[in-house]
């Protein structure tokens, strides 16, 4: 049987998910409205730990004060009556027709420092919440068309913009990070920073590097065609997993926004083993909240978000179960042996080597029987056909 | 007609380009081998200015050191037979079998160690022949199983190897700077730093990061759905724009290595406006080398060969013409003003502005009439026509 | 300069391509609604001879008898007024969340007779506006998850319904033919009859394969990776093009729905030649309305709606100058003949050669100079230069 | 534990799949010839029941009589030795560089001509064995260039060789099929038939389509991003499934030829339960043979690549079991009947009701309440979590 979920598990839900009426390009929405403070209530009595939000998911685009703080109030409540945390907030930059070429690098500049306005007003309110993240997901920065759009400029805007806001975050003493989440396309042709890559590379020219990091998302990278444990790793190698988002996507197409495991399952298995096991390091790196942003299919009714919201959490949990065994499995550790997984680990010049020492070792080039050398089979099926027989519990 | 190419477009091939025999993953080689020296003379009377080199491209695997000299000396005659120079030189570390789990990131150490070796020798090479860029593409670094390949440890071995190689640089005094070719996979299901973006990332984490830049590939990228003109865009904003290679790809499938502008025909409109002319910025920051790394098909005998070489010059010339129209045309000028392309050069912050004065701006926000700023149309397709209109010589 | 286009274009436009507001799956409408009579009159004014609908494009859903009455008369005086035609007509099967799981493929059986009756309906009016053609795009038969839809059944009832609806347009005498429209996926997330091919083999198994041929749509197989032309092409050859749907897509990813040509520019090159001049072959096979079925980008305002529908017909037509040229050039003729197009055309066997005759042809097998045949080239490269530049428009 | 493969279970492989060398477009082989005696041997030993080849695998291109009779005599002496079967049979029409623009549609007549020929001869051979399906991948069909292929002549002269070699099968009166194997691209830039549903509408066109079928492969239809278990359900549904080439991919990139379920493992647990259990419907259609068309990845070793087919069949067993238990579980049957999925068997028109009983159902349009049926959910991700469940042994 499935474990069922704790808080200790740290789960967290978009509110924006759960709460997904099912409009999309092509029809119109299948399921009424949620309320805020019921999402809190089941996703806490479902096991999850925290909620996360747009601001428009709390508060309605352009909402009076009154209104704003009344929402507000509402929702406070519910988390402290069920004990439910905010770790996230971020800010829709992209649903009102305002934002059409983007916020923080439309090529209009009223839109620029319209986006900039909206931004630093949530981050009041995610500081006064608790969040310690901050997501900035640039759905609308990019563009259809080449000539239409300087890319070099978009840089330095949205560069100007990220410098700005984590400056203000500083001055304001918040205990806060952004996570910058990449999509390599939908809604705009081209998003910026397509990839958990173009992101780290962004984040390299920052004003405050070290308060930036990623939030990137399963069926993003994937909707590139890109290994997202690849991706995870190398985050993680530059100290920049600041967040994650888990759902599922079947292959390059639109996004799809499934459930947790319904999309690549082997990557899937492997990315838990990697974030709770820290994979065949042994070290993960990441302890934040497990954040799934995924949409309960447009066929489901309200049972159906809710059984949905379930599956995440339990196809996670089976997953860490089964890569428990496989990690702690004998027959496992004499594969990865013998496929020298861990030789990796060890640098390639001995230590104190030098060049010179390198270029001397007449055994590392001259000598060595290269032949001998690649013949050498490196076992990587047989591991592999482990992974998938533990994954498939039949180990 | 098409103009000519002549050595100052600065026009360069790799050798192993005009001398691909046609093997393929199914099929055996339709061309006779192509000595270097004649490759050298026939691209010179084609109008190309540079040549291009693997080192076992030049010099046989494994050769002994008499082989070596004389085929390196044959070289060097021609090349100062034509005038001819060698820009670029690279390293093979994907065809012998002992990389069969890559050079710097294989799992066996024997095997990094060897394929240090092997690079260490052809900087030499490079250096002695004038090169300035010295190309490192990584096709074999990666793996097929996520439980296989420790991304990390792979990571911080590809790391040593790049300081490595910098050092060496820099203690021979050598004037020679290296370019990462991305790739997101082909012939490895997953191939490390896949995108131009995790390439820059990776780079901002070594040693001697400005030694380090990026030769992208159209196709490559292309591979991955993504934008080339948004990434070469990002490379010359990170000032990484090192080298580049320049081909054809018809969408994400294998890698084609078509002539240039026989795929992404817009794509290709909009690169050679920004190499030439900078885009819609009109600065370039690029003036290397126009490297062809393509293929002439399979189909073709040797003429095609010689014809598919051409075809690459023709095209990027017409190209050219086609953006300097575009760019002297008052039309575009008066569409591009509509679009606001420049707008977003000007800084969202106004001169001296702070965020406290941005807060204070009611105008930016609270007076702000939303609506009537979201029905500002952009004009954005009727530009894109004129790039069109230019691209087809309907102008 | 762009020819301008004229009614004997035959150019036609969905209402609800100039109609689209601008809502997509992460963001609200950023332009007004468009009314139908005026789309009539803009089309007409810009030298299209046809528009198309489906039927809640004209007449609201759930509308009752009196509005829609009211509603079509309005739209039939507008045509009178412009002389614009009604070649197609659709029916929308959905928008409307009933029909979430499908219309005709609903596991929902209730559902299913409703969307019956819907077409049904729709049918009726089509052939009371003297339509020749009958889309249906079956966006919504799919689903997301293998388990939860069985594919054959589904099939069954997909020829149920289009047996029925062909029966009834024999019975009721309309001069009307049905167009199926494959799509690979999106809203759902694998579409039945996915491409040409797959609703060309439907077709093969109905009760009328006469009355059911297919419309096409560029983007659409281009979101699996298809070439266009090549799709087209088979559906010539099996006599089913009975409509098409223009746009431009770039690449594998969600539906884009671009101007025509603001894609892949080659391919449609390609297909504007094929169309009109017959490609490589110099017969059509199709003399039906060049339709365009595409969304001017959300960035654009009522004006740049216009300029969007203005720029499919301008490329279109300097398309078809372009192939023209190519057709008409001598050098091409000379590279088609090296490149052996036309002998493809020439049976394999000789006329009243059988299959022993074959086998006796030691000149075929035993005999045949399997290399110098082999080492012939083809010349595809230079041939396919030859029409990029006339594409360039640069000879 | 996996079971252990037995001859009842139909599993054969391809000799050239275990006999791979690793020969890829990057790199040299990795691994010695494999003798196919000893092939023959080993997979007997290893559970299957039956060993594919084309013609080429067996006897070099262009061996002599003497040498062919030879090579077929001992690979018979060891299909005797062991008790296995050649189901299937294969020509190569690809290596040879005389096939570089295809066999059957070559421009070249001379090609075509020799094409027919080496096929002939190997039907000889395959009906000889005994085999009851021929398969013709027809990888070198199509084209890079959309000028440069008469896409209808080339189906023209597809369909001759198709008509051609059944006439002399019936002829002859040999008791063997065709099975066509689809492919989007890969070694051509666009392979004709790419998908099964081209492959299907081919088939409805040929003067003997009973004798004409598929052979898909998972890979290749996943190259297009389409559903595999769609594609084989669609052949089933046409009668149309003679073969299956079982493997892994993951996702739309090179053709990867993993071995089964290292891909989209998923999607592979709903093709067994399909194959094995005939999936929701319960009637499979399938009994043929169970046949692996995969690598044995490069970086392997002999040992690996016995491993590797080992687990071709333990992965398919394991998903065969899993399948069982979802079908026998009473909560998936809850679940199926909650998901309405059985519903879709029953016709949309009651039995003996015709068009106009149907348009004068008014409870089937003008009195249903339309929205209480949208409102109804279909519990479609309860049910894929279940599967889920069920295939990770969780249940």
């Amino acid at each position: 049987m499935a474990p069922r979920p704790t808080p200790a598990d740290k789960f967290s839900f978009g509110l924006w998910t759960v709460g997904w009426q099912g409009r999309d390009p092509f029809g119109d929405a299948t399921r009424p409205e949620l309320d805020a403070v019921e999402a809190v209530h089941r996703l806490a009595e479902l096991g999850a730990y925290g909620i996360t939000f747009h601001d428009d998911d709390v508060v309605p685009f352009g909402a009076d004060t009154a209104t704003r703080d009344r929402r507000i109030a509402r929702f406070r409540t519910a988390l402290a009556d069920t004990g439910m945390v905010v770790p996230m907030v971020t800010t829709n930059l992209f649903t009102h027709p305002v934002f059409k070429d983007g916020g923080f690098t439309s090529n209009d500049r009223q839109v620029r420092r319209y986006a900039l306005r909206k931004v630093l007003r949530n981050i009041d309110l995610a500081a006064e919440l608790g969040a310690k993240t901050f997501v900035m997901w640039g759905g609308r920065e990019g563009g259809e068309y080449d000539v239409a759009k300087d890319v070099r400029a978009a840089l330095d805007r949205y560069r100007e913009a990220v410098d700005l806001l984590t400056q203000y975050v500083v001055d304001s003493g918040y205990d806060l990070r952004f996570a910058l989440e990449p999509k390599p396309n939908e809604p705009r042709g081209d998003i910026l920073l397509p990839t958990v890559g173009h992101a780290l590379a962004f984040i390299s020219t920052l004003a405050h590097p070290d308060l930036v990091g990623l939030n990137p998302e399963v069926g993003h990278e994937q909707m590139a065609g890109l290994n997202f444990v690849h991706g995870i790793a190398q985050a993680l190698w530059q100290d920049k997993l600041f967040h994650i988002d888990l759902n599922g996507q079947r292959g390059v197409k639109y996004d799809q926004d499934l459930v947790f495991g319904h999309g690549d399952l082997l990557n899937a298995f492997a990315l838990v083993d990697l974030l709770e096991h820290g994979g065949v390091t042994g070290a993960s790196g990441y302890d934040g909240p497990r954040h799934f942003d995924y949409k309960p299919s447009r066929t489901e009714d309200v049972a159906g978000v809710w059984a949905s919201a379930e599956a995440n959490m339990r196809t996670y949990l089976l997953l860490r179960e089964r890569a428990a065994a496989f990690r702690a499995d004998p027959e496992v550790a004499d594969a990865l042996a013998a496929s020298r997984v861990a030789e990796l680990a060890e640098p390639t010049l001995a230590p104190g080597e030098s060049v010179a020492d390198l270029l001397a070792d007449r055994s590392a080039f001259e000598d060595l029987d290269v032949d001998a050398v690649a013949a050498r089979g490196f076992g990587f099926v047989r591991l592999n056909q482990l992974a998938v027989e533990h994954l498939l519990g039949a180990r």
